[in-house]
């Protein structure tokens, strides 16, 4: 397509402006800004921002008045239906034995408020072992083919599905190969990519951050459905008969891939669509809840509800809006060849306010310190209205939900060591659990909640010195998700014996490092 | 008494040691040595050792299989028990209102753990307006007399007695009248002393800090109740016709002093005996819990139970044991009465086994790796047990507790930012409940759960960019006591109006600060 046809369609679009600075650009600038003009649709471009400035115009509506919880029928809880717990990890693992299960990792993210310039899932939040987030999610996959295998004598695979964007695949797609895809089969870790649309002003206008580059930002996580039709990644969740999807984000160090009982869950309750919760108990804890708005589920985003909404509760004293949307969820194939064909074109993009930088008519770049234009987007959760069948699944934060967010701060929210903690935590208890215990520098016993392990609530008075005496804790203790997936398979290593930390267990043996300063 | 009877004590009460550098000490040492000995009533310290490591040799078993959970009947929740707040704390403030309730401030402990040489209640955790927690607690105790004295037109008085240590006493009464009691009357401020006890060795020997210095410490929370007897604190609470006392820790910067609602409801319930607790959700919190144990009372420390029974779930989901110990307790003065002249002095101490810094027989002065003696300590729970009728009130976390016991670190648990946090972030919903509203520097209303808040649980490809984004949270907000006591009272003042954060609002007005990077 030559200049002119392009800036044919740019009159059309009214976006000319787009070309203001051709004639300064050199010969490879202009050469990749028709590349890009090219390969984006103007027309569609121009409907998303018309109805999309359209809702958000409404948005500002609080949906308070027609919200109401998830009834208890639809909803499965890790703490109140443990008599099921059993038949619903056997249904799932039965399933993963089918080779019927695959995961889906929403990994387009970079760690900008990380702090690090390359993917989340690439970041070591400096366990003993140093693992890296994809590491742990792809050993976790192997544990649970071998389980399933184990236990129904076949050979099985859970294939798993990597959503980039354009700003992460290349960098993900090297580390695993760097890596041997950690063990697992190259030909069942497909990398796929979401598309990215263009920053608008509040006029339609498209910005550009540079004379010759327009400002591209992924199209939100939900921008997973289109990508799955646009890349055909559901014609080969069918190639390879998948019926079940578990999609889920990349920054939960506790995030239990294809868990066995969840997808049980959602198979046994013969759902099209699930959703993975944990109970939100603060109501200003700012986690969108699951819920029905006019009859159909959806999340409700914390900014959207009032305090009122959010304080509401149970004659029990739970909260009444307590299904915390985890970023974990169940679909079907046959549910998601719907939503790529027949729901998604329907869903409107999500408006961002944002202060973006761009170039003015003199061609200065520009930091804004208001906000002066819009990001789209749309939410992986946005689907939920149009399923048959929903039903949501509790389970307990503090074994499951531990997101890295934040570089570490001094109010400890989301961030490197809370993740860290995190996981210890998890597998001190499973080693507590499995009949093990862990002894101090003498050699005796740490309790099994150590001092200095969480908050404290007796007085200073007995407290000012116990700094100076408690152990470094939380207690350090790393087991390999290539030796368990959720604590299974640890008694015969562990009852009875005493460990001192740092405890680390992998498929070589037992480890106790000596103290790491971690 | 001169030092051959001093001496002659010392050998019958097998502690001459304590003299075996005598002729070294300047004549200063000398008086200041033997004033402490004299003081000291050594057949008592050593029966004191003898029943204390009794009582902890058998203290590791654990007390699992003999506790019980807070039944329902003794149990008032402000979460589930609604219908019943507005009378209790009726009650509350009419008992206030007649000059029968005191509060009593366990204020010994020194802020080591926080990195300050001062008492704690002297820290200032970077509030906007800069007070200090003893402030803070002194202002709400006189928009508490305020509050009674208007709804029932009387004048009355809320004493106020504050337990120092020998190490906190001088600063702490220097603080009060260097800053004139806070508006308080400085006769309604007592002050008072707990009890030292020394440091010993396994063998019972006490240990010498250096040549002519005795290694002392105070004698845990629970030795208020030797204190209340020996400086006739008692008797001044019946002096004054008290009838009902709020005990409390001086590092809960969202305490509610003399808490109308929970003493109305003790009083109502007919206790003699209450703690105020909140609901433990995690089971590796490190709380103690209130429960029964053989029928009786008590709080089990943490570090007392095995993880499966901290795990224990009753069919709702809740925690078994899950009434976490907040260090807020209900007494009637007839029963500190019984345990000032019945019960204390059965109880026996807790022991701490402490690394303790000592002088060897050469003079050295030792820091030992590993611990070299024991720190005697009574608890002030440990009296709950002798309660005729005892009774058990549920607050919520977010409203009434924030304890301050950690210098800021990367986990920010118990830190300066995170009561910061906590005591904005119950202002900024105290507004919002009042029909106020908060907006950025936009102009643009702020959501009731704002971006930045708390977790965030969408997925990090929408959130990478929020930060730049996101407005610098918590609101900063902050309300002072003498305005509200618990909230009340701001709907005149704010309903519909909008403010930019920071908002401070005191006696003086309205104040909206510029960002303090608070």
């Amino acid at each position: 397509m030559d200049i002119g046809e392009v800036a044919k369609r740019l009159a059309e679009a009214g976006q000319s402006h787009l070309l203001q600075f051709w004639d300064e650009l050199s010969p490879e600038e202009q050469a990749d800004l028709i590349l890009d003009l090219e390969s984006m649709d103007l027309r569609e471009i121009n409907s998303f921002f018309k109805s999309a400035m359209q809702v958000s115009s409404h948005s500002s509506e609080k949906v308070d008045a027609r919200m109401e919880p998830v009834p208890r029928e639809v909803l499965g809880s890790v703490t109140r239906d443990r008599e099921h717990l059993m038949t619903w990890e056997k249904e799932g693992l039965l399933q993963i034995s089918q080779n019927k299960v695959a995961v889906l990792l929403l990994a387009g993210g970079q760690g900008t408020r990380l702090g690090v310039p390359y993917p989340k899932g690439m970041y070591d939040v400096g366990l003993p072992s140093r693992k890296t987030l994809f590491q742990i999610q792809a050993e976790r996959i192997l544990r649970l083919q071998e389980l399933a295998e184990q236990k129904h004598q076949t050979k099985c695979c859970i294939p798993w599905y990597i959503m980039t964007s354009g700003r992460t695949m290349d960098t993900t797609k090297d580390f695993f190969s760097k890596h041997n895809y950690f063990g697992l089969n190259k030909e069942n870790v497909i990398f796929f990519q979401q598309g990215m649309l263009p920053a608008m002003d509040f006029k339609g206008k498209i910005i550009m951050e540079a004379k010759g580059k327009i400002s591209m930002a992924p199209d939100g996580n939900g921008g997973l459905y289109k990508a799955l039709g646009s890349q055909k990644i559901v014609d080969d969740m069918e190639y390879r008969g998948i019926a079940f999807v578990h999609v889920y984000c990349v920054d939960n160090i506790l995030v239990k891939v294809a868990d066995p009982t969840f997808i049980g869950f959602c198979v046994q309750k013969g759902a099209d669509c699930g959703a993975k919760v944990v109970e939100k108990t603060n109501p200003t804890e700012a986690v969108g809840v699951v819920c029905k708005v006019d009859g159909r589920y959806q999340v409700v985003e914390y900014s959207e509800i009032t305090l009122a909404t959010a304080e509401k509760r149970s004659a029990d004293g739970r909260l009444v809006f307590n299904a915390g949307n985890v970023a974990n969820h169940f679909f079907t194939v046959p549910f998601l060849k719907d939503v790529v064909n027949i729901y998604e074109p329907r869903l409107q993009h999500h408006v961002a306010q944002k202060k973006i930088p761009y170039v003015d008519t003199q061609g200065q770049l520009v930091k804004p310190d208001k906000p002066n234009g819009i990001k789209m987007e749309k939410f992986v959760f946005d689907i939920f209205q149009f399923a048959k069948t929903f039903v949501v699944y509790e389970v307990l934060r503090e074994d499951e939900f531990s997101p890295l967010k934040n570089a570490d701060s001094q109010d400890g929210k989301d961030n490197p060591t809370t993740a860290r903690h995190a996981l210890m935590s998890l597998h001190h208890r499973w080693v507590l659990n499995a009949g093990g215990h862990f002894v101090d520098e003498n050699g005796t016993r740490i309790p099994a909640i150590p001092r200095e392990y969480g908050r404290h609530y007796r007085c200073s008075l007995f407290l000012y010195c116990s700094l100076k005496d408690g152990t470094d804790l939380p207690i350090k203790c790393e087991i390999s998700p290539l030796i368990s997936y959720a604590g299974e398979g640890l008694e015969n290593l562990m009852r009875d014996f005493e460990f001192r930390p740092t405890l680390v267990v992998d498929e070589k043996g037992f480890h106790e490092l000596v103290k790491n300063g971690v």
